[in-house]
C-alpha cells in the first residue's frame, strides 16, 4: 500500500544527532530559565533570533506550540468583531476544520495557477470586508502553486484600502526546488499581513515549533490569549531549536532536504505528464504536495474504494473545499516521504484507474 | 521586594542533569518516531506508562502541552451544550478566567475549610446542573485546604444523580508535607470524573507537561478537538519526561521537594500564628500556598501599594473570585520560592500593615 494521505517528512532527514547536542547544549547553559514558566510569546533568545532573521523586532515575533495552533488564537483574536473569513479553494484541510470551527462565515475563493480569482475576490470583498484573508502564498497545500508577484502586490492594496488582515502562511517557503523566491506578501503590507512559518517541514513536526511575524499590537493580542490558555510554551524544544539555529546549521539541512526532494517532485511531473496527461495540474517549484484535478466524470466515493483495491491510500480530496462537492475529483499527491519508485508506481495506478475504469 | 504574587518552583530544584540525561536517551532509542508528528493524546510510551500508575487503561489517558490548556479543551468538550459551570470561590484565577471566557455561565460556590460549602451546591443544583464542576481537591489554590472525603463521596453522588461532570485538578497531589492521603474524587465516580494532573510542581514547569484521566469517551472527544488545534502536542518533552519517569527518579525527587518545602509551610504557619491571629486561614499538609482573609475593612486598592511600599508584592485577591468584590480582603501567600527569612519577613510586614494601618 503507498500512502498519499499525509504531508509528512520522511523520518530519515531529521538530523537527530545535531538536536541531541543543540538540545544537550542549550540546557547545561541556561536550564534554570528553560525549565521554568516562560514569557508567553517564546524563548526570548530564540525570539531575538528570528526576529533578526526577519529584520522585524523582537516584540514582532510570537511562538507557539505549533503554527496551526497559533492560527487558532489569530482566529480568536481577529474574528471576534468581523465575522467573515476568506480563504483559498482548495486550502489546508486544518485550516479550513478550524475557520469553520470558529462560527464565522467562510468563503471560498477559487484558486488559479497564479493565485485566488481576484474577480471572485473583489465581488466578495465588495459584499463585506472579511476579518481575515487566509493564504498559503508559496507552494500551496494541496495545489503546490504559488502566488504570483502582481496578485501579491494587488491583496497587500486591498488589505489596505478594506482594513482587512491577511495570514499568509508559509510553512514550506523555503523549500525551493527551482525558479526564483518572490518577496512575502508581509512585506508589501506589514501593517496589514501575518506572516506565519513553523519549524515542522525544515527541521522537524515534533517540535510543533511554529511563529508568526506580526506588528507588535497583534502579538501583544496574541499574548494575553496565548496566557490565559496555557500561560507559556514549551520552552526545552524552543531552546534546542535555538541552539540548532545559532549553530548555523538550518541551512546545510534545508539544502539536504532540496536534494532529496527535488528529483521527487520531478519524477511525479514526469510521471503525470506520462499516465495522466488528461488531468490537470500545476508544476510546483518547491513544498510538498501537488493538487490533480481528474477527468470530469471522476467522483470520490467511486475514486477512494478502487485506490485502496490498487494499493493507492488517497485523502478525500472533498476535504479541502469548504464546498466539499468542489473536491470530488481532487487529488492531493505529497511526494516527499515517498521513493522514486512509489512515486511512479502511485501516479501510474491512479493513472490506469481513471483511464480505464470511471464510469463516463 | 519580596514577591508573593506566582507559584512557581524555585528554579534550583530542577534536577537539570537528570532531565539532560533522560532527553539524550530517549532521542538515541526513539528519535525518529519523537521527531515526527505523534499521536494527539501524547507519546504512546509515557501515555502508557501513566495509565500504569493510575491503574487505568492507556485510552483512557490524554496529555497535552499543560494541564491549563487541556481544561480548555475539556471546556470546550464539556459546555458545548450545557452551558453552565460550578467553581470553588476562591479557586485558580486562570481557571476562572478560562470558564469566563468560554461565555458559559459560571457559579462560585464558597469555600469552606473542608470543601465546597454543600447547602449552596445543593441549591445551584436544584436550580439547574451544571455541564462541569471544576475544583482542586488537594491543597487547593489559593486556598491550600483539602476537601474532605464525605464532601468528596457526596459530590461523586451527585454528580451520578444529577448526570454532571467533575474536573477533578490535582497539581500539587503528591506534594503532602503532613497527614495522609484521601482517596482521589475520580476514584469515586470514574464514569462521571476527569482527574487531572501536570508535572509543572513535581518535576518543572518548562516541559508544559500535563495529562489527565478520564473514561475513554471523553478522551476521545477531546483527541479530535486536540488534532484539528495544533495536530499533536510537543514531542521531545514527553519523551524526555517518558525517560526520566522510567529511570525512576520521581519518587526521590518529589521526597526532596518535600524536605525542601515542609519547612516553608511551617515557618509561614508559625509568622501567622504570631503576626496575623486576627487573620483566619487555614492550615494546609502540603502544596504551594495558602489563603489568607484579613480582617475585615482591608480593601484591596488600600492593601497592594501599601503592601508594594513596604517591599511585598501581592497577587490582587479579587482575581482568585467569579465576584472580584469577595476577594477584597482575600491574599494568597505562596511559600515554596521564598527562603525562611522571606517568609518570616513577608508575614511580619503584611502583619504590621493590617494591624497599624488599616482604615476600621
Amino acid at each position: 500500500m503507498i500512502n498519499l494521505t499525509r504531508g509528512v517528512p520522511p523520518a530519515e532527514v531529521f538530523p537527530i544527532d545535531d538536536l541531541i547536542q543543540a538540545g544537550e547544549i542549550s540546557l547545561r547553559e541556561d536550564g534554570k530559565r528553560i525549565f521554568q514558566y516562560s514569557p508567553a510569546p517564546g524563548y526570548p533568545p530564540l525570539r531575538d533570533w528570528l526576529a533578526a532573521e526577519h529584520s522585524v523586532g523582537s516584540e514582532q515575533v510570537f511562538l507557539g506550540n505549533s503554527s496551526l495552533e497559533l492560527f487558532s488564537f489569530v482566529i480568536h483574536i481577529l474574528l471576534g468583531v468581523r465575522r467573515r473569513a476568506f480563504i483559498e479553494s482548495p486550502s489546508y484541510d486544518r485550516a479550513n476544520t478550524l475557520l469553520q470551527r470558529s462560527g464565522a462565515e467562510v468563503v471560498p475563493i477559487p484558486l488559479h495557477l497564479d493565485g485566488m480569482d481576484l474577480d471572485a475576490f473583489e465581488a466578495q470583498l465588495k459584499r463585506g470586508a472579511p476579518g481575515l484573508v487566509y493564504l498559503i502564498t508559496d507552494f500551496q497545500n494541496p495545489m503546490g502553486n504559488t502566488t504570483s508577484l502582481e496578485k501579491r502586490q494587488q491583496l497587500a492594496a486591498w488589505a489596505r484600502e478594506y482594513d482587512f488582515w491577511i495570514v499568509e502562511d508559509a510553512p514550506y517557503r523555503r523549500l525551493r526546488y527551482s525558479g526564483k523566491d518572490l518577496p512575502t506578501l508581509y512585506s508589501f503590507a506589514p501593517e496589514r499581513v501575518i506572516h506565519m512559518a513553523s519549524l515542522s517541514k525544515i527541521l522537524a513536526p515534533g517540535l510543533r515549533l511554529g511563529y508568526l511575524v506580526a506588528e507588535a499590537g497583534i502579538v501583544r493580542q496574541l499574548t494575553e490569549w496565548a496566557v490565559d490558555t496555557y500561560i507559556s510554551p514549551v520552552t526545552p524544544t524552543q531552546a534546542m531549536a535555538y541552539a540548532y539555529l545559532k549553530a548555523g546549521k538550518l541551512p546545510d539541512n534545508i539544502a539536504s532536504l532540496c536534494r532529496l526532494y527535488r528529483p521527487r517532485l520531478e519524477t511525479m511531473l514526469a510521471a503525470l505528464d506520462r499516465y495522466l496527461p488528461q488531468a490537470s495540474y500545476p508544476r510546483p517549484e518547491g513544498g510538498f504536495f501537488l493538487g490533480v484535478s481528474l477527468p470530469e466524470g471522476v467522483r470520490m466515493d467511486w475514486l477512494l474504494p478502487r485506490a485502496e483495491q490498487a494499493g493507492l491510500k488517497l485523502s478525500d480530496g472533498r476535504g479541502f473545499f469548504i464546498h466539499p462537492s468542489d473536491g470530488e475529483r481532487f487529488v492531493r499527491l505529497p511526494f516527499c516521504s515517498l521513493t522514486l519508485t512509489e512515486i511512479e508506481l502511485a501516479v501510474k495506478g491512479l493513472g490506469r484507474l481513471v483511464k480505464e475504469d470511471y464510469p463516463q
